[in-house]
């Protein structure tokens, strides 16, 4: 079966498409790193083993912790959409070079975001990445549109 | 290899699903539209051309930025799984006019979905196309499940 | 068309993706009992036929309300990812026995995830459910990485 799987159009979207999605998984575990360096947490269970006040103190939010949340959000709400369209995108048959420049640019751009978020960079370096993603989510939308339009 | 490129259902179902996933994108620069209109960010470094009174002031939440950020989290919710499922589906090989049926109605249920929530319109105008696009996404799966169940 | 359906591997994740889905989108309608039952809502058109007074309690944010949120939350962050990771792991030709493996660990694992956060059971059997999820995609994504590396 795994014919797709010797495309190289379509191994070079499963890599990319893998890395980002590695990318975003990672903000579970450094939410999980930042609400326990800033004693920060959202469930009475997950501070039960402290005394009634010390727990008590723990259930709130830390802007460290809402940083890391929002960046998270951003990768579902970006690299999500990027990894259904690209591989759609991938089945229409585009040339290996226009095909890989897509790729690297969104990776490369998640990543700069990424960086620029956890980092409170000076805008615009967030916005600007956040846009380069966008936009080559909607070319690659565009050509799956061209390619087959059935409505 | 495009081969899946040139089935008509999967052709169809790789149309309305850009067009909802593009529908989602949307929600981005419709939430940005409304953070700068009503001076509601969220981030320190967004705000920092502005003088440190006037910055304070625009690191808050808006009752019409919150609103778009329920709408698009509705939609990672809801057009996620249609577009997962969906792929599953159209793979099962169903009649091209049933599949339609299926991507149209959830299609128009999440345009439905968007101007009633983003509008405040009466409800139960959001609530009923929010069940029927989760409908269309049960039948689906009711499909994918009864074409391939190997547990 | 529907070649990769008549195969083993693709029909066991399809059957367990189309699973965890379900299940994800099962979060959706426990939120809205808990928002009727504990009178928490978010938007004023969901208030509008009660009187003023009494709509104007009913706006507001319930720990109920919230713990379903966050667990809804928390599927996407993780179900998501092993979906789109599990398609490209099951287009590399695994050993059935292995992919099953895999997949079961998966579903098992989100079952007591959502049991573990909508019950408050003591951790850390929440925490250990959602490791043992991530580590099922990593250990997927390693797989799809050395099958298929085009950078």
């Amino acid at each position: 079966m795994p014919k797709l799987m010797e495309e190289e159009v379509f191994m070079a979207f499963a890599t990319y498409a893998t890395i980002v999605l590695l990318k975003m998984l990672l903000m579970a575990p450094i939410t999980a790193y930042f609400r326990f360096s800033r004693g920060a947490f959202a469930n009475e269970e997950d501070v039960a083993m402290k005394s009634p006040e010390a727990s008590k103190k723990m259930l709130r939010s830390h802007p460290d912790v809402e940083r890391v949340r929002r960046c998270h959000q951003n990768d579902l709400e970006s690299v999500v959409p990027f990894v259904l369209v690209g591989l759609l995108y991938a089945l229409t048959g585009p040339e290996l070079a226009t095909a890989l420049l897509h790729f690297r640019l969104f990776a490369g751009s998640r990543l700069v975001h990424s960086v620029a978020y956890l980092g409170a960079l000076p805008q615009p370096s967030r916005a600007l990445s956040w846009m380069l993603g966008l936009l080559v989510t909607f070319s690659m939308a565009y050509r799956v549109l061209g390619h087959a339009m059935v409505l």
